[in-house]
């Protein structure tokens, strides 16, 4: 099975992708070669897959904290819990924290990892689609604000992914398309013949073929490395990976984290960064409907909720990528070409987020 | 007046060192040249010097937050209301914390920025003398924790420090004395001529003379950021910093924080660690003596409360320089020059813990 490297110098880490890994007690050794380990999981996964990671570790002083599973729950408050429990433990700097869940778990994993003693090792071990192309990924971690999403963390890499594609099967499919709009992501951003590929492959995906998905997974993490290597803590370059999540913030903020899925926000919202590029000539509307029908065909939503221009607005002006007072949006010069724009007239994006949300408060 | 140059790279910054800084608008701006900025600081230094930052900060989009003053304010909850005020002033990746206080402001402040957004910049305006020669230079940053000093934290280094002398006229002098524990620990780590230069000057650096008080802050600061650039993450040399904390951290942590000053706490554990570098013959009994008689003339503690042998030890043991089991502790090869080790016989360590501890729980 194919492994991904993520070059980034003394911080560097492999990923390792494939089916049944949970149940290889040799590839968690290599992962996780700690004495003290506390495993962080959540309600849904722990009944799945803590005792098979648990027997994977056996000979280890290891302790478990089991969360309440859902994005609600990614607070400064839960990552209190975790380090509380990191101290319990009574956790060394050599000791290792090891993330078995989704994104939601990794990210709030790592957090505490990077904060407990000013930052022990962690792995991911992750069990959603979502979090094996992307969150576990690249050393972003974090929790959400009351104020926005991932106000709070750190960059934190950690020091081995494990991405397991058995666990997905027990995935809801709803998640599994969640993490399906991630894939597309990539292919949109920075690889056209990916994009090609996921169309080709969109039956295959959602059937959960292991091959597709272990090619899915594998590719979606070489094209991420290849941004996070080049720019690490999210300068310029690192930005693309957002394409669709300002739009996507907006969205998740003003329903309330959890309503929709995170993909499913960023599905819609890569259809609104793709109605902008139009708007201002970079795409045509024929390349705004294939992925209207990339998206469609991915089962994920393609209609925003009416949430009114103005409080989309305000929703994504507290996002991060605001510098100095300006919306800098992941836009798409053409398909499998992102940049990143602050440089587009304010009356396209009017127009946009018109069509797409609605004239409410606007 | 001198400044001190901390080298790290693209992580680099200046210290200032001078009596009347925060009234010199020049040096503000040098060093807080952003735009949105927060003021973090507490209600016994906010009458005495905030307007005067503030006036030093005009025309900038400033916002304030003032937190109880104290040790046991020092935790994750405060955090989470500086990293509130943060969001409620919709503070973007290009702003800037400015901690105006002693080391609790710093490092609660130094943490907040470092979680917000991943990372933002500050500054430290450090009014004691313990913080203008130890926390706010290096990059250490942390709340406490029930189970343990500083166990929740991050390095994040800050832009600048602008260390005040005129502020050390509003110290209580107990604070003073603290603060001088912390510059004695300097001679005795890492420079002999130094500890000589601190013997001579006790009596001008208690009664606040400028020039003293400026070259005791130069020069503990220059010893510090040699060590610091030598060792930003703490893996070895950093560590002699520590010299007196890990037998200081468990007197702080069995009284509750508070009760004893931390400068206090770190001279009754200077006193042991030369203790125990005597038992085991690498110091005379004369040094130790001399090392007393200095913490002595400087006012400080040279009896450390009767915690018992067991307790001390429980909570020595929790302290971050435990690698792989073992207690690491900083001590003294010679007067003026400090190694870490945990190469010491066992009973060396409970004779000295049994001589100022006290037999109690033993």
């Amino acid at each position: 099975m194919p492994d991904v490297h993520i070059d980034l110098g003394p911080r560097s880490y492999d990923i390792r992708i494939g089916p049944g890994l949970l149940a290889q007690p040799a590839v968690l050794e290599a992962a996780v070669p700690a004495r003290d380990v506390l495993v962080v999981t959540n309600a849904t996964v722990a009944p799945l897959y803590l005792e098979t990671l648990q027997r994977g570790l056996a000979g280890k002083r290891l302790g478990s904290v089991i969360l309440p599973d859902g994005e609600q729950f990614k607070t400064l408050e839960t990552a209190a819990r975790v380090l509380d429990a990191m101290v319990a433990q009574r956790l060394n700097r050599d000791a290792c924290a090891v993330a078995l869940g989704g994104g939601v778990i990794g990210d709030l994993t790592g957090f505490a990892a990077a904060c407990y003693q000013r930052g022990i090792d962690f792995v991911q071990v992750p069990t959603t689609l979502l979090a094996q192309v992307d969150s576990s990924v690249g050393g972003k971690t974090g929790v959400n604000h009351p104020g926005g999403k991932n106000l709070i963390g750190a960059f934190h890499q950690p020091r081995a992914v494990i991405a397991d594609l058995a666990t997905l099967r027990t995935l809801p499919p709803r998640e599994l398309r969640a993490g399906l709009a991630e894939v597309a992501k990539y292919g949109l951003l920075a690889d056209a013949e990916f994009l090609d590929w996921i169309e080709q492959h969109a039956h295959d995906l959602l059937n959960l073929d292991t091959d597709a998905l272990a090619q899915a997974v594998r590719r979606s993490c070489e094209i991420k490395a290849r941004i996070v290597a080049a720019d690490e803590r999210e300068h310029d370059q690192r930005a693309l990976l957002n394409l669709g999540h300002t739009f996507g913030h907006a969205i998740e903020n003003a329903l309330g984290y959890g309503e929709w899925l995170h993909g499913e926000a960023v599905a819609v919202g890569m259809l609104l960064a793709a109605d902008l590029s139009c708007r201002i000539g970079w795409l045509d509307r024929a390349d705004v409907e294939r992925v209207r029908a990339l998206l469609t065909r991915l089962g994920l939503p393609v209609a925003a909720p009416p949430i009114g221009v103005a409080r989309a607005l305000d929703l994504m002006a507290m996002d991060k990528k605001v510098l100095a007072g300006r919306i800098r949006l992941v836009l798409l010069r053409r398909l499998g070409e992102a940049v990143v724009s602050g440089d587009y007239p304010a009356d396209a994006l009017q127009a946009t987020l018109g069509a797409h949300f609605g004239g409410r408060n606007a």
